[in-house]
Formats: C-alpha cells, structure tokens, sequence
C-alpha cells in the first residue's frame, strides 16, 4: 500500500485545523475537519449501553441525511451522562458552525472525549468553532494540529494517509485516531477520524467500513474498558473525480484495502499507545476452526491482566496465555496448542501440544525486550485466523488512572 | 451466625497440618486435610477449558465415588499444563497418602495451585505426605498452619468455622481458602477447603454447595483471570451426631445459612487480599429486573480495571461506573440509575437519574478512603439485587505479577 504525507487532510477538499479553546489548561483541545464539498458519511458507534450525546447526534445523522461537511471535536470533557442538556450542547455546537459555514446544522457531526459527567462548556466550544474556521486549512501541518487536539492520555499524535488509483484517478484515505485508555472497542473505537476523497454510494462507503472496524478497532484493547464515546466517522467527498464506486467492484476492493490499511495503522497505534504502555502486545491465533473462535482466543489473550503484566516483565509466563485462552469461552484442545513467541529480535517456539518445549528463558526474555511483541498460539483445528492487539500493564497505567481526575 | 475459633479442624473429627517440603524456598508448601471417618464430597470446579490435572482428579472423585477421607495440597506448582505426566503425579500423591493410611487412592483428593506449565517434584510431595502424617492435629493451630502453607501471593491466612444446631446436636462447618491472583471464579474459586461434621446425604451436600458458591466465590474478582485450578472441596464426616438430613427441611435451611455464611466469608477475606491490593471493594446492584441482571451488572462494575484504579486513587469517578455498567451487556436505562458510594465513615449519593447530584468531591473522598468501600447502584427497574466483591488496582498488582515467577 503506498502511504503518502498527512492525515485528515491528505484526500482532496478537506481541511482541518485544532486550537487551545481554554478547555483544558494550556493544551490544544478542539478541532474541526470541514469539506466545502459535501460529504457522504458512514459512522460505526459504541455498543455500550450508556451512550454519550455526540454519539447519539451523530448517530442521528449517519443513519438519517447521511450526508455531512465536517466534524466538530473536543477533548477534555466527554460530554456523556450528561442528559437532556448534554445532548442540547451537542445542537448548539452543530448550529454554531452551521451559521457560520452557511450550512444546516444536520451537517455537522460532532465529537467529544474526556472526563465523564462533567457539562461540555458551551461558551467555550462556540468560541472555539468560532476561532477555528479562519485558521481551516489543507495542508499537512493542520491535520497535524487537529490530531493533537483530540489527545487525552495519548503520548503521540496518530494519523495516517494512503492513496490507490481507482479508474484512473488518484484516491486518497487518511485518517487520525484517539486512545488511549478506556479502549476495548466493541464496534468502533474511541474516537477516529477518515476522509477521503473517493466517490462511492452511501450504502458502500458504510458497508465497507462496517467490515473494516471489525478487524481493525474491535479487535484493540487496552483495558477491558469499553467507551460510552466509541465514535468512528468515514467522510467521502468525491473530490478524486474517480467514476463512482456503485457495485462490489474490483475499485471498491481496492478502496476497502486502503480503508483497511488505515483503520488497522491507526488502530495498532492506539493499542501501542495504551495508557501506560511500553510495548505493543499483538496475539495472533491461527489453525483456528472457524474466524469467531480465533476472535474470541485471541482478545480473550490481549485482554488479560495477567498476560500483560508479565510482557512487561519479559516474563515468558505462557500458562497465562494458555489460562486466558481457556477461559475466553470458545471451545478447543488445550493438549493440541503450539505456542510461538515472535519480535524483531527472533521467534521462539515456547509449548508444543500443550506443554513446555523446554526453551531457553533467556532466549525469551530477549525476544520479549522488543517494542512490538507477538504471541502466536496454533490451536491446530482448521484455516482460520485472528489478530488482536493490546499492549501491556504497567505501573504507568494504575497511576495514569487512579489520578486521572485531579 | 455464631462463629467459633478455627478453620478446616474446627469440625469434629477433622485434622490437618501445614508444612514445609522443599517446593518452595523457606516457606510452608504443603497442607493436608484428613479424617479418620469418611466423608461424603462436594465439589465445584474451574469452567475453564484449561483444567490443571489436580481439578480434573479430583471430578473423578466428585463425580464418581463421592466419597474421601482428606485432602493433599501444595502451593508452589499449579500441576496445570502438564499433560498426562502431571495427571499420573496427581494418581502418584494419591496413592502414597492411601498406602500411609490404609485407605484407597479414590478416596484422596488433591489440590495444587502456583505457576502454570512445570510438573510438580513428585519426591518432594511424596516425602512431603509422610512428613505430615504424624503430625496431623485436630487443634485450631493446626488448621492455620494448613491455611498457612496454601497461600502464594496472598498476605494473610484465611479461614473460618461457625456453628448451627441441627436436631439438638451442634453442627460446625469451617473452611480455608487462598487467592489472590487469577480470580474470577466460575464456578469457584481458587482453592477453597470446608469441613463439616454434619450428617447429611450427598446430592444434597452437592446442592447447597453448588448454589451456595455462586452468591460468594462466583461473586469476585480481582483480575478477570479465571484461573485453571478453581477448586471448592466440601467433606463432611457425619461426627455431629445430628440426624441424617436427607430433603431440604429446616436442619438443611439451617445448613445452608452455615455454608453460605463460611463461602462468603472466605470470598470477601479473598477479594481484600487481591494482589496488591489496598481496599475491599464492594459493588451492591439493587432494584434490577431479575438475578441475572443484577449480577451481571455488579460483576462488570467490581471487574472494571478503570473503575478500580480510580478507588485505588479514593476518586469518586462514577462515570467509569456507570460506563462499566453500559457495557455489560445488560440492558437498562441510564438515566433512571442512582449511585452511591459508602463506607464507615458516611454515605453519599452521587447520582440521581444518570446525572451528577453535585455532591461534595471532598466528602466522596473522605468516604472512599476507608479499607472497605461500597458502590450501590439502583437500577429502578424491579426488585433484584445482587452483591459483588472485588479490590482496587495498584502498582503493586503490576509489580507482583511482572515478577511472579523470577
């Protein structure tokens, strides 16, 4: 897949921009994307029950016009739990850029993250949007600016931008992309931004990234924690000039492999970027019977406690993994699993038909100081696989979250 | 409930030992549990697909000849992961506690629990078991000692004994028990060990410990980690003299009330003694539809890792609470919910219909300070409540389990 620069704004017609609206102190905490060229919009929201007002607005417009110019954001505040008047602010923001761009205020999505059960400050937000649409602008620096105005806990800024040619035009995908805590996505993740400038049906652009998240977002965890914020917005503004995708096509093959590839970049940084986090925890399972058993090994895997404790210890400690993968709730042969541990550093067969190969500790140890670590369990049933990814428990995480308030 | 001094020797006829043979560095590593008059054998056991070959023995027994005359257990090694070799060490244990003692291999259970995946030294155990004979004693002492030598990363000795009148004759029951990682029972917890000497048929034994683990051991958490060894043995030697219950009468209730009393004493002592934990944790859910509600709900809530860093920092973040709740998987309304938060030192409500009451942070963390904290959630959708018990998450839960095995 060819990457190129920038995030948001890398596809045609979109620009974006993220300011210090005085939200939280001294940090910048707004940002908008906008495309003067109307955009079709798919979304894909959080399963939790308690969800926050901006999901229900955008929930509003993506199964109802389906069509959108841009997105507000904020960080700071999550905006959720906050009831009728909550959901109010939510309008008030959206009628906010709408005077100002000319526009209805159904066209204007809208993005909160950050402490839960707090009020969003309106006053704040309207002047935020206010200061924020002189300063839109296409190039790579404001998408920049923008994906650091939607961090939280995160240590780095997540964006990402690929092209393909489809009917003899350029298309772009690019995208940014917020952990860092409260992450095990079931539907989408926290909260994740994609433009492009492809001209596809509305129906296309959220079936394909309906299937994308599925293999990208669901399958990140960072603690367990799913979010009442969980947003993930696709905006399409068919800028390329490509001849539009209105069939599963052999364009919208190569468009879904470019959303794909940044929903999967974006999603890999999140989990590296977990709360706390030292190292990227990636679990692969494999010879599985059918996709739903190799899914719910391996995110019963990156999920537990145990498991990432010891990757931050370097701790070989497999029979938590074989534990983890017992208790997931899917049904295999634990005396048939083989299992590896792979990193830059080498890869290490660790228990074959369930029991220890006798390995050599420090071998493993090695293999286990890498940044990006992998541990790949062959349940030796059938062809089907899954990957999730997470990253392990640290001191760091506890004292990220047991202060995270004050 | 009238409790008495003792654990497992409490009852008549029971005796028992801890010892130290060699498993572990300078520490008691084995335990035994005997009595001379045979018992009828309760038992519940690890849902996981990956069952330590000490678990799957002692179904053999549960399931099969339901009768026993004690109990052999080391820490140090969970015997789990260990493929036939390990399941033929349990067969080995058996069979020299049968020879000291003139008994059959099937009439003694086994129990391990430690790191996963290396077999267990078989001469140690061995040697271990005819070191504890002589010294087998039915003094309160003796049954701490066994308390004693079953605990890895627990910080104290856990037991209990009560006493209940059954048809003019005293009935004891009294058990021990050791976390403290990889809890989150399914059927039990880790190790947990109850004597009585009353006088009761087996299938009824069996039932009113099956549904008495489910509102304790199956009720906490401290890390999600459903381990591969949870086991719960229930002896009873019929040494009270009491008559035979043999249908669910009064003398049964009066049982019941003893077990449940002994089961949920044992779970909470478990909760609080999490790794590295600082406070019990309490979750109470009331006004839900029906059980299952009520206790999927307050399981979410005690096993949310946001949540319990947050009592760990005494902060009155109720939102994660709230969250924890969303993403259940039960279904209720958010903006009916109530929250409060108690302790010794007070009581608060913290949010009346899904919103915040504007409670005073100070107080909340005044309450949140104690050892022992409660979230009570009301649901306001029925009459159902449930109770579940859990710890907070700290450094020291990171520290303990990056290092466990070096």
């Amino acid at each position: 897949m060819q990457e190129k620069m920038g995030g948001v704004t890398a596809a045609k017609g979109f620009t974006a921009i993220g300011v210090a609206a005085g939200i939280k102190k001294d940090r910048k905490d707004m940002a908008m994307i906008y495309s003067e060229a109307e955009c079709r919009v798919a979304g894909t929201f959080t399963t939790n029950v308690v969800k926050a007002a901006p999901v229900k607005w955008d929930q509003g417009i993506v199964y109802g016009n389906k069509t959108a110019h841009g997105v507000v954001v904020n960080s700071g505040v999550a905006n959720a739990c906050t009831g009728a008047e909550g959901l109010g602010y939510c309008k008030e923001t959206a009628e906010k850029a709408a005077e100002l761009f000319g526009i209805e205020a159904n066209q204007v999505l809208v993005a909160s993250t950050g402490v839960i059960g707090q009020q969003i400050p309106i006053d704040k937000i309207k002047a935020g949007v206010e200061k924020m649409k002189p300063l839109l602008s296409a190039s790579a620096a404001a998408g920049t600016l923008a994906a650091e105005a939607i961090m939280t806990t995160d240590t780095v800024e997540k964006e990402i931008a690929v092209e393909v040619e489809l009917g003899g035009k350029i298309v772009t995908v690019g995208g940014m992309s917020k952990g860092s805590g409260m992450i095990h996505p079931n539907m989408c993740t926290m909260l994740s931004f994609v433009t492009t400038d492809a001209c596809i049906a509305q129906e296309l652009l959220q079936k394909a990234l309906s299937a994308s998240v599925v293999d990208s977002y669901n399958m990140i965890s960072v603690d367990g924690d799913t979010s009442t914020n969980d947003t993930c917005l696709l905006l399409a503004n068919a800028q390329a000039g490509n001849p539009e995708i209105t069939e599963e096509n052999e364009d919208y093959t190569k468009f879904v492999e470019a959303l794909n590839y940044v929903n999967t970049y974006l999603a890999k940084k999140m989990a590296a970027d977990g709360e706390g986090a030292t190292k990227l925890f990636e679990v692969k399972v494999i010879g599985a019977e059918n996709k739903e058993q190799a899914v719910t090994l391996a995110k019963s895997v990156v999920t537990s406690n145990l498991t990432k404790a010891a990757i931050y210890g370097r701790d070989a400690n497999w029979g938590r993994i074989l534990c983890a993968m017992g208790y997931s709730g899917a049904q295999f042969d634990p005396e048939k699993v083989d299992l590896y541990f792979e990193s830059a550093a080498g890869k290490l067969k660790i228990i074959e038909n369930g029991v220890s190969t006798g390995y050599s500790e420090e071998e493993a140890t090695k293999i286990l100081s890498e940044d990006a670590v992998t541990a790949i369990a062959d349940v030796k049933l059938g062809d089907a696989c899954a990957t999730a990814w997470g990253c392990d428990l640290t001191y760091d995480y506890v004292k990220i979250n047991a202060d995270y308030r004050s």
